[in-house]
């Protein structure tokens, strides 16, 4: 079965492989037609969409599988990981970068610095982080954003090229609004 | 055929498919290729990218089907509709959003707004257009350009994150110009 | 064999196709899989990424091919030229444009004008380069950029949108380093 061939166990449970036709298992029949055929993303150990690509250093919550669905995405562990709280929502385009070029000489690459997304964030599209990154719970990245350094308080809405932040988030509404689901 | 399997039979006219060797019968060709073997796109009822995700509900000119063959476009219809003026050309990468989600409770969308194009506008490369943007006739959206409010007037050129005022269009060139095809 | 099908000999050399199981050779195979499939960049005279879109007008060292791998890349080649230089590496979501659409006639493109980039420079994630521009030797565009003048100096950094000036690189340093490998 699909498992053996590219996956590990732990990554086919929960939300999205509750019932046999769970779009969980679409995705999945999907890119091992795709890793079969065309050789996309052979090294990730969970079902991803072969119209981006991702490295295997990432850690995030099964539930949140629809992170790797999307188009034209690039998160890069070539030297660190990328941690992905619970519930954050990562659009298309978006980059994940944790390791640059050395600007002296592209052959090599600077040490890699793990990019860590709190719980509850969301990423808008066409949006890039840089190496380092450390955004907090209920972080929002607006779209187009380029995320150069760390927002690890959270409760707030970056945006921009370099982003800057726009408007902090209230920490009241949020628990209340959370509670209603 | 064809159209019974996916697509409406309206969409099928006009420039791209006037002859049997027409572009647009490629477009399709390929599309429902992509949707019988790896799902994309299925509830679009025109010839779409298989490399971009499309909502349904977009008002558009058949003659404009072009602007359904790129890669890395996000067009999202959840809670409004998208309408696309005759003659708009959209580049690649592009997103058009219809509804941001609660920046307090991402799981609940908040109310879609509309995205509205006047006719013969451009959108660059990398841009995105935000819930309820409406852009007059003539309206050329530079490249990464992130529009978060509107300009109805048209005639002008945006560009910047967020996008702003770079230049007014001289409305008697545009006339001129156009009368010349 | 491949070459006869789509490609021209002189860019199936070199380091990527070194052996029988180099990379390169896959890049092709997935490739002519797809130009037989979709029909995707058929008229390019070399491996490419099917989830770009390349023009055939483009000058580069055959060391260099994997920047043409990525997704969602656009290289554009309508009326001129794009040339990249040796060890220069390109992002994913990269445009690369040679012509503009006319703004007052969107029908008709305005003349078009090279793109010229140096040696050893690197074009970061989701930037755009605009019709005309040359960057010189060691260049670095930061992700996101919008490249709408020329930095023909080179050894600098530029970012933002649009793209500016941000650092000056150390000659001295590039040549030690570049020494080192």
């Amino acid at each position: 079965m699909f498992r053996w061939l590219y996956y590990d166990s732990q990554y086919l449970k929960g939300h999205w492989f509750k019932k046999i036709n769970s779009e969980g298992w679409k995705w999945a029949a999907n890119d091992i037609l795709h890793r079969m055929l065309f050789q996309t993303n052979k090294s990730v150990k969970w079902p991803v969409s072969p119209y981006s690509s991702y490295g295997n250093n990432i850690l995030f919550d099964v539930d949140d599988l629809n992170n790797f669905m999307g188009t034209g995405n690039y998160f890069q562990t070539l030297n660190a990981h990328i941690v992905i709280g619970k519930g954050t929502r990562i659009a298309r385009n978006v980059g994940i970068i944790t390791t640059n070029h050395n600007i002296y000489n592209l052959d090599k690459h600077q040490e890699g610095k793990a990019v860590v997304l709190g719980q509850s964030c969301w990423i808008g599209m066409n949006s890039v982080i840089l190496p380092g990154v450390i955004l907090g719970d209920h972080t929002i990245v607006g779209a187009g954003a380029v995320v150069t350094h760390s927002y690890p308080d959270g409760n707030c809405i970056i945006a921009g090229n370099p982003a800057k932040l726009i408007k902090r988030l209230d920490g009241e509404m949020i628990e209340k609004e959370c509670l209603d689901y």
